[in-house]
């Protein structure tokens, strides 16, 4: 398959479905609404929601009807980063090459788009049609698992409080299942569950979020660490600045290497049961380990 | 009816439910579901959970089945107070006479103190029962519009960029809908839903809801004047000292007094459906009027 040209659609759509899904840049009070698509359509990649519609295809779904979920769950990721990124978290300035919500409307505002981006991904949830195995109420306890304080909120705590201090191999793992694993694999469940998956199914989406949001979050660790501000469109070197727990610091640069390829194989054999179905998944997974690192 | 004694049952009630859905202080990591529990376990009036407990037994229901939504509500709530008190918000050293969640944890953790309740109180709706007139879907709507940036977060975006600025009764009336009497009304109305409650007693309940809250919150600002910061628990006279839009600032003293009195009127004729089973709801918008003001 032709990559390029399917993320340029998938991301088409994603983006689509979030300018109509989120409340005009005009609606009252503009402040927010501006500051909420300020930071959700400053062109990340929308890797989440992208895996959350080839989720749905591996199951045999529609990407159409995993659209809510798929925008629910950027919204969250960006909620997520808006937060992050204050001066009382990690202090960045930059966010994919553009300022950081705080410097443009100020701290303030940025806590509250970011509380209204995380309300507003449980509501787009609860849009969501049900499934025979899946309801609506499942579909909001799993997104309140992944985000909440033993999660994604408990590795952005372990991340806080580790600055600084020697971090193990295994308290790092935790850090990354929780902060970028969690939220991953939720997001390709959703697109599995919008799909009616079987339990099998499931389980197996289950592996592949894990192992592939592990390789991804190494990866990240190894780019903080190679590239510069420019290429990565956000600050480089921030890690090592704020003394960060991050894997070439604790394993070394050629250990997190191999760590991030033998996650990704993990991360693609669990996909065997998919057959053809699953090939926007294999591409999307070797998309992310051949970023320069 | 006892007043007295029955909000000491009811706040024993709630809290014990409160301690039962929310994660142990010990649970890790440790420092965020402590955060959590410091602010949540601050002993407020737990008016919200209350008068959710309360406006189910006005529609014939059990209070026990009401407990999951009015523990939602009380996160959600004590959410958005430790979002207020930030030094980029309101910038408050002190909550229900104890130092706020940033002033003891730092401002880190209270923003993912607050983030964490958001998520929790949606957790808590969807560990809720479904009814036959509301599901699990309705309330999780019902909860994301009143907690969304066109209401709970619209307030606090009008209210930071008003400071300082003359405001006109209509603007001062919209903040104070938006950021008292919207989560009211739905605590009260998701009594009602718990209870299976009709669309005409769903109905009344929302105007009880919006009468009440407003009431509220004209007497919590009056209060601000005329009270001691030992009596109030909290900063006395802050709302002066920022230049905040207040009742008595726009419209006199005497005049929000009345207006208090009026809005209470109102929302008791609300209650006339009802008879004798919103003797408990009559009652607190008693006491809510009867605050020394």
């Amino acid at each position: 398959m032709k990559l390029e040209s399917y993320l340029k659609e998938r991301v088409a759509m994603v983006e689509k479905a979030l300018d109509r899904m989120v409340p005009k840049a005009s609606t009252k009070p503009a402040t927010i609404h501006k500051a909420m698509r300020y930071s959700l359509m400053a062109g990340g990649k929308r890797l989440r929601p992208i895996l959350c519609l080839a989720s749905a295809e591996a199951c045999g779904g529609k990407p159409e009807t995993a659209l809510p979920l798929a925008c629910a769950v950027e919204c969250l990721h960006t909620y997520s980063l808006i937060h992050d990124d204050l001066p009382s978290m990690d202090n960045d300035d930059f966010r994919r090459g553009k300022p950081t919500c705080h410097k443009v409307f100020g701290e303030g505002i940025a806590v509250l788009a970011g509380d209204a981006l995380l309300t507003l991904s449980f509501d787009l949830v609860a849009q969501a049609e049900s499934w025979s195995r899946y309801d609506v109420r499942a579909l909001i306890r799993e997104l309140a698992d992944a985000a909440g304080s033993q999660k994604l909120i408990a590795g952005q705590v372990a991340d806080l409080e580790g600055e600084g201090k020697p971090v193990t191999r295994r308290q790092l793992q935790f850090i990354h299942e929780c902060k970028t694993a969690a939220l991953l694999t939720t997001s390709i469940r959703f697109g599995g569950m919008s799909a009616n998956a079987t339990p099998k199914q499931l389980a197996a989406l289950s592996t592949f979020g894990q192992a592939l949001g592990l390789a991804f979050q190494v990866i990240d660790d190894i780019l903080d660490v190679t590239q510069t501000t420019e290429k990565l469109g956000k600050s480089a070197g921030k890690d090592i600045a704020a003394q960060k727990a991050t894997y070439p610091a604790v394993i070394g640069l050629e250990a997190s290497r191999k760590k991030a390829l033998a996650l990704t194989a993990e991360a693609r054999e669990s996909l065997s049961q998919f057959g053809g179905k699953a090939e926007a998944l294999h591409a999307l997974a070797d998309y992310l380990l051949n970023r320069d690192y």
